[in-house]
């Protein structure tokens, strides 16, 4: 797999002329060789030549962590006393055009230049980002798996196994948290709870705000979960909506608007429709119930073993959604000082139509405890 | 406070010559502006003008996140459909040399090289680096204070409330993780957990391997501590051996040396020394107890807002320790295939001497269930 993965890439590089592809912390590297990179100072570098064997640069007291491959790449590890930045640049030769990790720090970017300074700098989600994309059938059952994982949890919310009123936002954050865990996550993104007028700030976290009786509460959590042992896990997010006690009207219709929104976004996003042109059928429900202004950002992002990654439900993004693509789909209506409400699912375009991973109960849930 | 750090970061660009820094993801932003960039796609970046005020360019969604601080920068939001990059290019105005956020993805720097053609590149550790390493009282004191929740969990660990004998070095990891978070830390960096063999690996993790009785337990944790809600966390970070029955007396011959080293380390950390000297007198104290080859990493690393920063006690760099630089002092000693050993505290260089944060037992304790 990670060898076809290789083979890929090198396609692409030939088709874009580019001469070597370098990736260090982020997604791209488990995605090519099933390795993640520690995200500290020390490098980690994956050097691909387009025309020569890869080679994986490492702290030598790291080299025991990776499951060699050598059928994909060899392993070269650096002493304390060496200078990385030298040795990837030796295995770089004198490439016109080097594609670096999205997410390499700059750092290693700046010091690479000082070593090739001829040489043209490309990102390297060009090469490997539509290969991210189009996610295969094992990608997909993985992603399956982590979203039937968070759904446990979301029903776990929606039947009121998690106390809400009384409780800081941060307390069910950590509830949230221990649950995503418990149902399998090797890790947590994150745990959004967002109570009242908190829930109109769409990137609150959680705070020592407590929930009371008769407010909107606001839950956006995903993590990442390894399906095989070893190999690099894939993420969920999901975002559901509850009410403690009975929701006034005012809301109801704006939740009737978002959830109408929500569908219609999830069943316009089929096999050769625009990304932007998901986003502008999500964004025209949702201006028709005379909210237009009140939804502050995207419909969605694609996600895999990152959180956040290609393709983007965007204006401006006209990449065709193909088999594979796999997304989510959260619009929200926010309205600053009161309340605020979205809802996520993610969902992959197939031939068959858009697939929708996550099935928790859509509408507002009432918990009143 | 933040007011007199950005004064200082502009000395520092005044005296190197550079026009600009731009700072991301990472702990310099944290260190300046009192706000830390969420590690996504969508860019946050503080732009610097060596003359001019500070803007913060960040998501319009993620504004509502931001304490303000009008006497430090100007917040500037940017919508959905925009390119922050040529919004930052604007700020930047046409700087002959710019220095980036060491941590800032590369992407970025791709595409901001795209605006700026003929632009320098620098690090922004060079500016910013030397100014994180010398903690004022307060950054010591919150060091301190994360140091201390650390040593109660080491503590419980020698104490023998955590069970060991019979569970996996990933439940024991869960464990210390749980406790370290119970014991005030807001967020766990790292909980390595490694019996036996394990513990020959200095970056190995945790894994599903029973720990048994009669066998060396290496546990290395630590975390960030919040010590005013709403600022950034410092690092704890710190390293205890067990032994789950009495050590055979060839692991306590290794262990002694050890010991000797760590401590000889601690004590010659003095104002005036250079970080290489630091690391040669630790080193030698083990080599002259036979294990020289098997200490196969450097002595340490300086520790603030990022686990791994300035200064780094190792072999090359000639830095002199000032008031103030705080760092680990870690030997470790390394029989591959058989076991392993790894002392750890966290030192701060004082006019009055060199001040260990952690005063944990320092010595191979035996737990017995």
């Amino acid at each position: 797999m990670y060898a076809a993965r290789l083979d890929r890439v090198r396609s692409a590089m030939a088709a874009q002329a580019v001469d070597v592809l370098m990736v260090s912390v982020g997604a791209d590297l488990p995605y090519l060789i099933g390795y993640q990179a520690m995200p500290l100072p020390r490098l980690t570098m994956l050097v691909v030549p387009r025309d020569g064997e890869a080679t994986l640069v490492i702290p030598r007291l790291e080299v025991a962590r990776v499951v060699e491959r050598p059928e994909c790449f060899s392993i070269l590890g650096w002493e304390e006393t060496q200078d990385p930045i030298a040795i990837v640049a030796e295995l770089c030769g004198r490439p016109s055009t080097a594609a670096i990790g999205d997410q390499t720090w700059a750092r290693h970017l700046v010091d690479l230049m000082g070593f090739l300074p001829a040489t043209q700098w490309r990102r390297s989600v060009e090469l490997v980002g539509p290969l991210r994309a189009r996610k295969d059938a094992a990608e997909i059952a993985a992603l399956q798996t982590a979203a039937a994982a968070a759904d446990r949890v979301a029903r776990q919310l929606q039947g009121g196994d998690i106390a809400l009123i009384g409780r800081t936002e941060s307390q069910v954050s950590e509830d949230l948290s221990r649950r995503l865990l418990a149902e399998g996550h090797s890790h947590v993104n994150f745990a959004i709870v967002a109570a009242g007028e908190n829930a109109a700030s769409p990137h609150h976290h959680a705070s020592e705000r407590v929930i009371r009786a008769g407010e909107v509460v606001l839950c956006d959590f995903g993590g990442s979960l390894s399906v095989v042992d070893g190999e690099p896990g894939y993420c969920s997010d999901m975002t559901r909506m509850i009410y403690t006690g009975q929701p006034p009207a005012e809301f109801c219709e704006l939740y009737d608007v978002l959830f109408a929104a929500q569908a219609t976004g999830v069943a316009s996003a089929t096999v050769g429709t625009s990304a932007q042109q998901v986003d502008r059928i999500t964004r025209q429900v949702i201006a028709d119930g005379g909210f237009g202004p009140k939804f502050i950002h995207r419909t969605g992002h694609g996600i895999g073993l990152f959180e956040h990654e290609d393709p983007y439900i965007v204006e401006g993004n006209e990449v065709l959604l193909e088999a594979g693509h796999a997304f989510s789909i959260e619009p929200g209506i926010y309205i600053e000082g009161r309340w605020g409400a979205r809802l996520e699912d993610i969902v992959v375009a197939t031939e068959d139509g858009p697939w929708a991973l996550n099935s928790a109960d859509h509408s507002l849930v009432i918990v009143e405890a």
